[in-house]
């Protein structure tokens, strides 16, 4: 495979969470006198979840030993009967879909159910006007977090995340919005290279497929890109490098991860996918423990319920 | 704006709810012996929630009553966490919906799970039958109710909810059925109504818009009516006045709500809208403190709150 | 009416559940602690439901022993309120259903519930894959089994239940795979007629209608032979004796149980039918005490919370 290197896009945002003006503080009373109480500095004050870019090293770090609780507590079987984690109890998480991705809406009610949190669902949300016109996204969510303490939001828009971050009282996490952004896949995709490799300074990651239609592609490297001695490949093939679009079917199948590949990867590498995989990796490689794209789609599962606890009740 | 009075449509139904020979009396053991015990009167014995004609003032000042104390229920701290209110926990909602509309249903979703109980939900109950024909909705009814302690219907047809609690030994709540009723919103408007307004009895309502099609101005009507001193403005284009179908389209944007309606407003005065709203009521109006439609629908939760409380286990 | 003997299919596979090679012993802890613990024979280990032919008439009876635990349960006052059942407390079951089928999901989801247990589901399990061509059902399973502890799965493919209990570490129950299986309807049949006529032994069975189509009849043909001194009865037009499929029109309405048919039927018997009925039975039929296709929904709901709490945590 060809070594490229693409040119990253700039950031739209500062980097650093706080101050941000334009997102909001710790919402929830409780949060903010634990961390008064606590003496926690103010170096991860999640108010909402919207963008890869809004994250700096700390906050990474915050967030991935959060994670990492969660899965201590998940695996343990405290997790089921009476022993089971009541954090959220009683805390309402609203899931609102614009369009249909079960994947990660399950991924989030899970996280939810699993600290004890209650769900209210649709994947059907353009449903809310029932005018063929559609009431804003804006009034919707005037509406829902009436009904609810944080939302979920997928969208179809670019930009709708912040837009209803703007407009809500009550956090929310961007579940995806358009070709944009999905930050959880950023974090989780993250952690599971910190699980796996064991560090994220000094690591060479290769980024093979469609790059130009990747927002997960985009997340990753930008979130990478705050360790230190990063090298990034990106391997794709000509027609869709950084910035071209919809060719993705004369795309695929030109890079495969199959046992050939898998012959020539060193012992402590690692492969990863976002799923769901069609042909870009074949089923013979899924038993090789370099295979790791299940256990990061589990880790997206730690990192969601990290995301709940934080902005909902704080470390 | 013209004034205009329309013909009210004569009450179907006798206005008493009990003796409601058409309609059962509470289902629940305890809730009876709870009721005999407390010496409560038979002025509300909610067995149903059909249509808004079936709530006398007696009624409607009980409903409001715990209402009220559910706003102040979910508004306070003990609402989240380990003091919340578990009042129905145990017990199991089916929101049956044979079309969608996820406003209604999140928001009684979310008034059951504030009082700790459960939802089944399915906005695609006409799937209910495997074969193309479809089991008629009383055989659905008879073996939903089987799985589930309440039944919220939302029918296409006028007259369904009324088939239903008429098949069910459990509670039914119309959710609204066909273009004829939809109770909880009529509940809601008044409730609304009182708490903006401070009274009911000597308010002036201007019903604007749409008046042939809005079953919830019919119901809205009917209820106010059982105040005193009660002056109703119908205020709509020639072609919707009450009993005139399927013009909205001619009839939209002939009167909106805007700043310089605002301008001419009185100070204590109230702007309500069921929602969604399009162009009805221009953005610029949310701001205004008389702007209570995000209020009514935060509103619709605790109304909703109220009904299922008194449904299952009485005051 | 005429009475037809058809030829039985040859069972596919071994009917003992243990040892059972290709599907997995009782997988959490806790259910292998407890079994040790109380010396609990083998007769019943559950790993999965996918087939009526697994299950031996020993496992039938524990399961139907079980089942008539859980009916006392849920008719008991204990079922809501504090005093209801946390057995599954903290367990999350993910209905995973490729085509929709909301009076089965509804009954599992109730019987999740009813045991204090947590659902996650999706009626548009298709949906999995954002691409076009979509990912296997295999690696939605290793996707899905990392967020719940049990799988209910329905599928339009034959095979498709067995598939997925052979990738899953969780149990997974078999909603209905194709034409094939529907084995938690073939237990609740035949529990049905063990609480309806007191014995499963020298019954006389009449199956009518659409044998060729019906899963249901052949499941429920396979149990009941394990019983003695069974006699079966197969009522159906010539057009759909089994084997022939697709001409459900042409023989609907040639047998319809009404009044007449009542008549005739003797004291003790019981009319049974999966539901949604159609024409086959008259309404005029429902009030009769032999009418039991009702009560055989409910009993649904006592056969999935008995398998759901036998897969989970054991007797």
């Amino acid at each position: 495979m060809a070594a490229a290197r693409a040119t990253l896009p700039l950031p739209r945002l500062p980097v650093h969470p706080s101050p941000r003006s334009h997102l909001k503080p710790f919402p929830s009373l409780s949060a903010r006198r634990s961390s008064a109480a606590a003496g926690v500095a103010a170096s991860l004050r999640l108010g909402d979840v919207i963008e890869a870019q809004q994250f700096d090293r700390g906050a990474l770090t915050e967030i991935f030993e959060v994670a990492r609780e969660m899965d201590a507590l998940e695996r343990g079987t405290t997790c089921r009967g009476a022993g089971r984690s009541r954090v959220l109890e009683g805390y309402l998480m609203a899931t609102l879909f614009y369009e249909p991705s079960t994947r990660t809406r399950l991924s989030f009610e899970a996280a939810m159910r699993r600290l004890g949190g209650e769900v209210l669902t649709t994947e059907n949300a353009r449903e809310f006007s029932s005018a063929a016109k559609g009431e804003t996204l804006e009034d919707t969510i005037r509406t829902v977090e009436g009904y609810s303490d944080i939302i979920v939001l997928r969208h179809f828009e670019s930009g709708a995340a912040r837009r209803a971050a703007a407009t809500a009282d009550i956090p929310v996490i961007n579940a995806g919005d358009g070709p944009g952004q999905h930050p959880t896949q950023a974090l989780l995709d993250v952690y599971t290279i910190e699980r796996e490799i064991g560090t994220l300074d000094g690591i060479k990651l290769g980024l093979v497929g469609d790059l130009a239609n990747g927002r997960t592609v985009r997340s990753l490297a930008y979130l990478i890109a705050k360790y230190q001695n990063i090298k990034i490949y990106f391997v794709s093939p000509d027609v869709v490098k950084m910035k071209r679009i919809d060719l993705y079917e004369a795309a695929r199948g030109k890079y495969i991860v199959d046992k050939k590949v898998l012959d020539v990867l060193p012992k402590h590498a690692v492969i990863m996918h976002p799923l769901p995989r069609l042909d870009e990796i074949t089923v013979d490689v899924d038993s090789d423990p370099r295979a790791a794209y299940f256990r990061q789609a589990k880790n997206g599962l730690y990192i969601r319920m990290a995301l709940l606890k934080l902005l909902l009740v704080g470390r």
